[in-house]
């Protein structure tokens, strides 16, 4: 069965005001509904990539993310995008998953019923 | 029986130009289907609340407000976000109303069938 | 039948790098699924409608809005907005479709089953 609240959301910008305000409402979400009663997706698309590569982000930011990741959130990032940005999956941060079209993956999650979040 | 035509508008920055796009958005929406026909919910969040405050909105914006909350427009906002911006509820405008969370309020709107605007 | 994959791509900024991060959303779905399965639809309000006029556009974004268009895709562009920008429907690109409101056709797609999508 799937959890009540289910939220996909999306980092297409490569700024990282948008990176936290993408994190805190992940948060806020499993934290006003609780872990089990929610499923979390990040999709990181066009230069969003940018903003979760491995040597650019500070340690209160990773840990966060690593907080998010053991909570079940999932981290999509766009194999199309990455290949534009001359980004490998070797560059990123630990624990996300590259899929292969980052729009596709949106929508996906949409039509089962994620609710759409645009920070 | 719910409205045909559901809206809830995001407004997570602190942007008078967001403020106004997403308020212009509600505004077509209810002239074009009619009143009757539509359920329009703000939810402000991040630093959204910071277009709402108080002292800080000018006459015709204040007015056009007015219009939508008489119009039965909601105006949430996310207590989480009041807290980690120092703003009280009194420092917000007249009409509104304050939840514990505005990202679980967006992911109920959509669930409950909201199409979800981003300005 | 409608197609598996149904997106709504909202463009409402004066942005030529939101016009191109949306094309090139639209371009990577309709690849990465076939042309056959998915319905793409673009909507241009408030200041969208800038990013399409016909003497702006260089030859490269122009023959990619054309083979979108030839694939099938949908540009509406909102009647209101038009208006208020003192634009008219000739100076816009060919091959777009007024609608008298953008966000009325967003609402429209979104409860027709197609996932939101803001760049």
């Amino acid at each position: 069965m799937s959890a009540r609240y289910r939220a996909v959301i999306h980092v297409d910008e490569d700024s990282r005001e948008k990176l936290m305000a993408a994190l805190r409402n992940a948060y806020n979400l499993l934290d006003s509904v609780g872990e089990k009663n929610a499923e979390v997706a990040f999709v990181f698309n066009v230069r969003g990539p940018l903003t979760i590569l491995r040597g650019s982000l500070d340690d209160y930011t990773r840990e966060q993310i690593n907080e998010l990741l053991s909570m079940g959130v999932k981290f999509f990032v766009c194999s199309i995008s990455l290949r534009a940005l001359g980004v490998k999956k070797e560059d990123l941060i630990d624990g996300v998953e590259v899929v292969d079209s980052g729009i596709k993956r949106i929508v996906e999650l949409e039509r089962e019923g994620y609710a759409y979040i645009k920070p």
